[in-house]
């Protein structure tokens, strides 16, 4: 593990002085390589599902890599190159009284360690991102995907390597088990990020081990708010876009909630589009009293609960304070999203609501890096401190200040 | 403990949609009641420094707060109100393709836990700043300056009585021991973020303890390096007041590094600038062949020391190169600077050092919150989590994203 860290750490001070050039070439050549190596890719991963029969299907395809998502992970990869450069942008720039110049400049963070289940894709997006950024990386992906990401690794070291980056610029070592991940977070001073993605009890393990910053990707308990001056066939749209088109993700809607001056009308008109889609509802009681025969009853282990399947609560609330309060009491900070008409309302939801992202009159699914424009993410933060929402390029560089003077003292 | 969080989360979910008038107000009237009851104060802060007389002159110093620092403070609090206005901010506005308005807002961070030392300054500048941003605080400064503290608590809840905010939204509990501390840290869930302020055990114990973000103000082992091209009398000039104006901050300097090249000349003027201002210089073994009876020698345990005292290293490097080689191994990523004339030598140390602040022919002591342009700091955070160098109002606000759209799903 000491060894883990030396090689990143020396690797991380070649990157700050490494060229936009250098880095480019770096990527492009890993998409190279991944088309060039795509047979020895998939066979890793065919090895890899072979040896992992207990999963389930969901987990099956999280993991699965053949050709055609080779070849969009190489697509992916020369979009990652085409991204604006953030190491070294300035941020801001000032004269003070004095004279001096105040410069505030973007520098790498350093090593981050990333930990995360077994989704080959993240090997790549991660190792690529955070070395764009001038960063080195140790990752630790789901051991189901051993093989898969060691052909990876080979793939993006020798892309280093062919660009004159060093190699250990990306770590994946086959053999960290749980102790040693809790021993490279714990030790003070060694990583200078760690995020962690994954289920709940994988976060919650890390932050505990942690002595480092740790920034947490926890989970989407996403809300719909349909407001009594919503387009119903506007709010049935999104709703149903947010809830079916992918359940399984964090963005995805997991509690719809509609306004009581409304409920009467929309009450129906939602359910049915939903059920017709086969998404199965826990309804509140009000929503019982009006369309009993198509929702089961909620339970209270309703209320904030992230599904991630093809169900979701429904609860009539009073108004748009009443939705912020629902949501103050189960929503997890990820995305909020009203629909209405009514541009008042609309301002006193966002006021109202606490999340990393909220929408009007838009589906939840948007709050991912690419969508909202930052080309690609590392992740999602649901905590505040440093990034707040999707993590892209900037949220792996931190600002530092740069002053320059003619001799200047503090007086 | 669990009370104290229970109010200061009712408070901070009314702050953010406080007006600016009212966040005005509180402030103008904190400053107008700290003058009307600066005599009570001044008394509770004579009471605090009998009950203490184990204090050394230094930490007396610190938890002094006579008449003309009340005054003074009641200045710096005006100062404050006439801060730019961060919350709900705009950072970035853009449209994408799909027609969705995506803009980016500051909002606050939540509640923040503030543990410090015997510093009554802290407990106004700190509430202050982080209300004004729309957060909520729990401080917890040194027991000495208990009776001080709450003084200042009761005029800082008034004066938010007054502005018709939350008195919670300030809280300085009288009897929050080490082990409280620990369990308010030590909640998951709890603080959106901790800042412990003060010395090394203090942080560290936090860190250790710690189950939220913790933003950490570590020591300042700052570096001058006079280069072979510099300016002797500027470099003199530089050193002095980076050394001598404050030696117990944590942005003075701590090792002189003098370039091999013009040691010869250049270490007799400085080291005897020094020591005629009061400074024991230890020397290394090339410092001493130069100037041996201006300096003592210097042990492996004065590389990389925080002396706070009329007291540095100085160590000849060779060139630009030596010394950024010199502060990889010793800095602390605070502040380090260079005295030269020549540009290219100064863009290499400015890209090969790591410091939330690197200065080019000025003193370390700007590094500071005011003189950078922030206004008022919070402290320094020498991680590169959240903050980098002084942390000002945006520093006490986290950048979520609002969307607004016309219906628009995701495909």
């Amino acid at each position: 593990m000491e060894r883990l860290l030396a090689l990143a750490k020396q690797a991380a001070s070649r990157l700050p002085t490494s060229t936009p050039q250098q880095r480019c070439k770096f990527i492009q050549t890993t998409a190279d390589l991944l088309i060039e190596r795509c047979d020895l890719v998939v066979q890793a991963n065919a090895a890899d599902l072979a040896a992992a029969p207990q999963l389930t299907a969901a987990l099956r395809d999280r993991l699965l890599l053949d050709a055609p998502r080779v070849h969009a992970l190489a697509v992916a990869t020369r979009q990652i190159a085409e991204l604006p450069e953030v190491l070294g942008a300035l941020v801001s720039s000032s004269e003070r009284p004095n004279g001096l110049r105040v410069d505030r400049q973007r520098v790498p963070l350093g090593v981050i360690g990333i930990v995360y289940e077994a989704r080959p894709n993240v090997t790549v997006d991660a190792a690529l991102l955070a070395i764009k950024a001038g960063n080195a990386v140790i990752l630790r992906g789901g051991t189901e995907a051993r093989l898969t990401n060691a052909a990876l690794a080979s793939v993006v070291r020798d892309a280093l390597t062919a660009a004159g980056l060093p190699a250990d610029a990306m770590q994946i070592p086959a053999l960290l088990d749980r102790a040693l991940v809790d021993a490279l977070v714990g030790r003070a001073g060694g990583l200078d990020l760690a995020i962690p993605r994954g289920g709940t009890a994988l976060i919650e393990a890390v932050s505990k081990a942690a002595r480092v910053p740790v920034i947490q990707h926890y989970q989407g308990v996403c809300h719909i708010y349909v407001d009594c001056d919503a387009d119903l066939p506007m709010a049935t749209a999104i709703v149903l876009n947010a809830k079916v088109a992918r359940p399984g993700v964090c963005n995805a809607m997991e509690a719809l909630l509609i306004d009581s001056a409304v409920a009467a009308q929309a009450t129906p008109l939602l359910i049915a589009a939903l059920t017709a889609a086969g998404v199965q509802v826990h309804g509140c009681g009000r929503t019982r009293a009006l369309v009993g025969d198509l929702v089961v009853a909620a339970t209270p282990a309703d209320y904030g609960k992230e599904y991630l399947d093809l169900e979701c609560l429904c609860a009539i609330v009073d108004g748009v304070q009443g939705a912020c309060d629902h949501i103050a009491r189960y929503g997890s900070r990820h995305t909020e999203a009203i629909v209405t008409n009514n541009p008042q309302t609309a301002e006193q939801f966002i006021a109202g609501v606490d999340a990393s992202c909220v929408a009007v009159n838009a589906s939840t699914r948007f709050n991912d890096g690419g969508c909202l424009g930052l080309g690609a993410e590392i992740g999602i933060s649901t905590t505040k401190i440093h990034a707040y929402g999707p993590m892209g390029l900037e949220a792996l560089t931190a600002v530092r200040f740069v002053v320059r003077g003619q001799g200047q003292v503090r007086t």
